[in-house]
């Protein structure tokens, strides 16, 4: 059985998510479709690089990921496949997939441009639906990535900004925020752990003072805001029973630019 | 393997979806249910009728729709099904399937009166779960829809505004709006061009103007709005690198409403 | 075939639901997951056991059911799992599980604590995928609860509020409202007819009055509030082609709060 799994911005309201289901299940009817998410934010391609990032792993060896956000639709970007060490990419060359499938081990990319494995009519806004969700079901069938278009070297990449230490002060950075409003930074706890030798840090955002690295989510005060590691295996800045998100007054729309500054003494 | 595609209203939040599907399986596990989406407008019948017309062909041959927006539960409407020349159709008899149906070919209408493929206890208010779920499953088993009940020879229907010529002007209609914010007209590209006669044209909506058709989304200047041939196969209103929809002030509740004004000179 | 049945309060918005499939998949690459849904209120254990409670008979006999709502993650409640007469159920001991589960009769319970079932690397904040989705996989794949960890005797348990009845007043509460408006009481049809001794009553919620039981909605007059016996095998307060929740200015968050008073006469 060959594991097919989406990431894109298409949300769930459309019937864009459910047509490229159907197109892939008429190529190959015994593919499994997993969703990773389509609420990835719209056109955001740095959010989705990083949300494929921390996803793939957990998936079987030899799924293929489909991972669409692609505000240039029908410009000049490739599209493309990669077989990684482990897996295979498919999606737009915008920087999508980069993170993700570097992570793994990039040993092959083709551009997708065979078409015997497209739909029959490409539209010039739905490449998802004409281009991508073919190409999946064919590898998904055994089809050698090689049969799907000439090789290329590289791909456009995204990158992560790591955290900055000028002079005194260690400076992350929110990369994303759930829907439990708990912030993900770029910050490995090591990182703040040796910055600070183990001593008192103060970190503030939004005007707000954060003192504590906690374990568990027990054992911070009411409405304390706290970094605790979580499951990406970063530090995240949480609030008890509270959205930490709300309680700083971030956005979601603003994540890439919120700045967390970290002093110690 | 049967595929089971769903389209309704009922949404994500509630547990609705899941006790259709939880039916469906308990009849037949090896049942591959789809979902088409469930986020149609409330109780609009118009646009998941449009909707479902505008995805089953992406489906395989053979694959059993639920449609089910069903403001009238529990009223007179008749729980139908009906097989076409390729595929399956199920839900109540309100117009929701109508225009896929007729679009595939119509061969056999039927009542759901047989009790044997209901749900022991019929609610008033639930038939997806009660009547229509174990009704597809028995379908994907295998049953003939004529086992289900008395056939009948009409349904009834729905129908798609086409566009207007009086005079000088055209006039097009918003049928449905995206989560990108684009505008699906009921205007094919080829209306437009014979109407302007591969000269200009302005069309107008909510006090703007659209001049252009593109090709891609590419060729448009920011935030301009202009047309472009979809997914749809229809011309949408877009706008570049905005939300057509929000920057003209036209809400999802409204778009049937929505008329498009063009004339040529 | 195993079917693993997920109700969660993760959102479709983040990839936590698409990680606990991989996960799931990763273990046993022939399970079938159908999500409940993944929209219980966030933290609300109540509403995460009445919605488990009122879905999980529709399943077919030995579904597994993953149940995370789970506020207090990484503290002291355990981690466990049910076997019960015709099912499974696991999640955290915090009674998300405990209406389900004694519903259909509690046969096991136990500890979730060997590791060889967990993912290698346990987080402090994402139980569900590193405890209770491997779990629920080799459940899936036939391991004997026996084998995850010691056994306890008694589960954390919620309750469901039952009406009251003071002098001649009968006080109902809404437990839940769905996405139509429709407002799921504790009250069962029989229970008000008895105590109307099937005469007149007046009900009154949000300075409403409703009178009237109907058996489909269309009796109702257009935005008229009246009773009608739902789907989930309770009375609901509906209101005629519009959201009873709205017009009654009853918001989601405050459901457990509502009461509503009856008095016959």
């Amino acid at each position: 059985m060959s594991i097919i799994a989406l990431l894109t911005d298409f949300g769930l309201i459309d019937t864009y998510v459910g047509i490229v289901k159907a197109v892939i299940l008429n190529i190959n009817p015994k593919a499994e479709i997993v969703d990773i998410t389509h609420q990835v934010l719209r056109g955001n391609i740095n959010q989705g690089a990083f949300l494929l990032l921390k996803s793939f792993k957990f998936f079987p060896k030899c799924t293929i990921f489909l991972g669409i956000v692609d505000p240039g639709v029908g410009s000049s970007r490739y599209p493309i496949a990669i077989k990684t060490k482990n897996y295979y990419f498919v999606g737009p060359d915008n920087g999508i997939l980069s993170l993700a499938a570097k992570e793994d081990g990039i040993e092959k990319i083709v551009v997708l441009e065979n078409k015997k494995y497209f739909l029959k009519n490409i539209s010039s806004t739905f490449h998802g639906r004409d281009i991508f969700a073919p190409s999946c079901a064919y590898i998904s069938k055994g089809q050698p990535i090689e049969n799907f278009g000439r090789e290329i070297k590289k791909i456009k990449e995204v990158k992560i900004p790591l955290p900055k230490i000028t002079k005194n002060t260690l400076y992350a950075q929110i990369l994303y925020g759930d829907i439990f409003g708990n912030l993900i930074t770029n910050l490995e706890k090591e990182v703040l752990l040796k910055f600070s030798k183990n001593k008192n840090f103060i970190a503030t955002l939004g005007g707000k003072k954060i003192t504590k690295i906690y374990n568990f989510y027990k054992e911070a005060k009411d409405e304390e805001l706290f970094f605790i590691e979580g499951s990406f295996g970063l530090l995240e800045i949480s609030c008890k029973n509270k959205s930490a998100a709300d309680f700083l007054k971030i956005k979601n729309e603003n994540f890439f630019k919120n700045i967390v500054k970290i002093k110690c003494f």
